[in-house]
């Protein structure tokens, strides 16, 4: 190939970055995966708690699915609302979760953590508020201030468990907010909310004409075999959300999808053609076959984290790390570590660097956690252990594991 | 597993959209590619002539190196700014290219629509003016109107074979903006850009401190085996962006890159954070696979291109429907139906309806371009073909193909 050289002009200071680029904040426990990975690039091995990234395998029906598709070569585009069978495929399932009818045309698929950003944007114009219970994943804090939002937190008391209750939702629907996000079962305590307080959450949000998003990624992964869901596609104001990546143990397929009304998922299908254009195809054929074994493989993963859980939870107990109540789902642990004496930041910079361990900052679910770190369990289990072991080794040695009044 | 169903409140209204989610307008080829697979799934054969979406076999290395990754289950996260290997790979053919050191932290993994968008959203601010030498490609249009820029269209003439100029350079500096998109190799004209004009528009824009997005998506494709690329990440304020999609035939793999200074890297890096997290390994280390082979599979992607480029050329000119110069690179035809009294919009329409050939209107790549259809011959060679005669009998049916004054 012959290359036609364009001689360049020497360094030239940068143009400013707009206020939206400015206000780009991501998601930090992507930030310590790059920091973990730079030291197994010298060497080192590394305790991963820090991504929910399960590392059980995925069913085999997925794999085969998707390598047959490759085989195949359909490596071409797909639809911008997704394949027709994966939409279809998650109506039915959901019609049946819900026994009400639920057509193709109210599914979008899109990646789980893009959905959250889509449905702000679509939504919420710059300077509107969205209220969040709190602790509440990252991704909704990077995509409401990337956006320009005003985010409401309504801290859940730990004392509580961290359950949503009627005070909060009233304080809630209160701040006025355009919209708001649910997140049952929650990441990062692991409650699962009580069906009729969501009722109620539902309730006054159609009331009071604000857009709810229930980020119903954990549903599935309920410790007791429980599914709530909000799926209400004729109702106009809820979109409810889930990803394909936790309960089927296929994070690297980036690919989730929302049910809400026609018109918010055209919308939604629209800013998927503007952004991405579409998904890869044969990633989508791999979740078809997903779905067809996701009841039994879901029970898998259930009593693989129900048990992982209570062994970390009763270690960290034990540990002088950990109170409160066990998770009810999910495979998270928040910790708070007031006890050490050490902010979040600083505890996991030295967790990592000292002990090869990797966890979350607390921080990352809102400000007001930044005595907390998160403990994903997901993770192969003999990292897990070791990793819980680490930890516990190490706030010990930072003058003890004061229990904190719950 | 217990369903626990929640009783839900009888349909509301639905709140109403954001402004920018009231600006969302997709990718018409999209809208096109839904219509021809409804038509598809009646049980019609769709000549598909619509979307870049190349049919040739993609190189066999591609498949087995992600085909081996998903047979290893590795189907975890991966880094935010794309798999190291990836990213090193990209810098080592660009620091050939250009014959000056470029570095993997110059170099981020993204799909190259999204990358369109995510350069726009971190170098515009809402009023801001972008300038699209036009015909453009329709996700600039989409981008920039989402995220509430101004577009200032720089035509370029037909008659000089809709190359760029040094007074299309002068107007789009004298539009005052605060970013440029150029396009060489460009979509749909085919046209290929003179380098030293290509270097006049740099310096322009370094001087000025506007933005300057390269997208050299079909650089690969020049016919002649030229490659022109703008890539300088020492120079604080060009973007380069390019994509797998079109010189490797896996559009379905949704992975492009981006190269530019380590601090838009970092910005664009923590952009993908923020709106999806990571994109898949198992695709990442197919492209990497990809880039091993890509000059010996780029040349013969060119020569099948440019035999069926100059094919359906000859046709579309004997049957009075094309004028002008032959394309110079890709896989597009951009053809004038101004002699057929329809309109973009209803000629593909029923170009679709009654002779199930699909085609992209004109006006998705500027609102003056509603008297042309781009035709794409990247697919298989008999629907190619078969869609081109379809095409010319449709506009002669319409009373002649009357060739326009070029």
């Amino acid at each position: 190939m012959t290359q036609q050289r364009v001689s360049m002009p020497q360094s030239q200071s940068r143009p400013a970055f707009s206020s939206r680029g400015e206000r780009l904040i991501g998601q930090e426990m992507f930030r310590v995966l790059d920091c973990a990975q730079a030291l197994e690039r010298q060497g080192h091995r590394i305790y991963h708690l820090e991504l929910g990234n399960p590392r059980m395998a995925p069913p085999a029906q997925i794999l085969e699915a998707t390598i047959g598709e490759l085989q195949a070569k359909h490596v071409g585009y797909a639809p911008m609302a997704g394949l027709q069978e994966l939409r279809s495929a998650v109506a039915e399932r959901y019609a049946s979760l819900t026994a009400k009818p639920i057509a193709a045309s109210q599914v979008v698929i899109s990646p789980a953590n893009m959905l959250i950003h889509q449905f702000l944007d679509i939504t919420c114009n710059p300077g509107d508020r969205v209220v969040l219970f709190t602790p509440a994943f990252p991704s909704y804090w990077a995509a409401a201030t990337h956006l320009g939002l005003e985010v409401v937190s309504i801290p859940l008391p730990a004392r509580d468990g961290f359950h949503l209750s009627r005070v909060a939702v009233d304080s809630a629907v209160a701040a006025k907010p355009r919209a708001i996000i649910v997140n049952s079962a929650n990441n990062p305590t692991g409650a699962v909310y009580d069906p009729s307080i969501l009722h109620e959450l539902v309730g006054r949000c159609g009331k009071e004409g604000i857009w709810l998003l229930s980020d119903e990624t954990y549903a599935d992964l309920a410790f007791d075999g429980s599914h709530v869901t909000l799926a209400a596609p004729q109702v106009g104001h809820i979109v409810v959300m889930s990803s394909f990546s936790k309960v089927l143990s296929i994070p690297g397929f980036r690919s989730g999808y929302a049910l809400a009304h026609d018109a918010v998922i055209a919308k939604l299908a629209l800013s998927n053609s503007t952004l991405y254009s579409c998904l890869p195809g044969f990633t989508q054929i791999g979740c078809v076959a997903g779905l067809s074994v996701l009841d039994t493989y879901a029970d898998a993963v259930r009593t693989r984290n129900r048990r992982l859980i209570a062994t970390c939870h009763d270690r960290l107990t034990q540990g002088g790390l950990l109170h409160g109540r066990h998770p009810r789902a999910g495979f998270y642990l928040f910790v708070d570590i007031t006890g050490t004496g050490l902010d979040d930041m600083t505890f996991c910079r030295r967790l990592l660097e000292e002990q090869h361990t990797a966890v979350t900052p607390g921080r990352c679910f809102g400000d007001a956690y930044a005595s907390h770190i998160r403990l994903a369990v997901c993770g192969l289990e003999e990292d897990v252990l070791e990793g819980v072991s680490r930890t516990i080794a190490f706030a010990q040695k930072l003058g003890g594991c004061r229990v904190q009044a719950a």
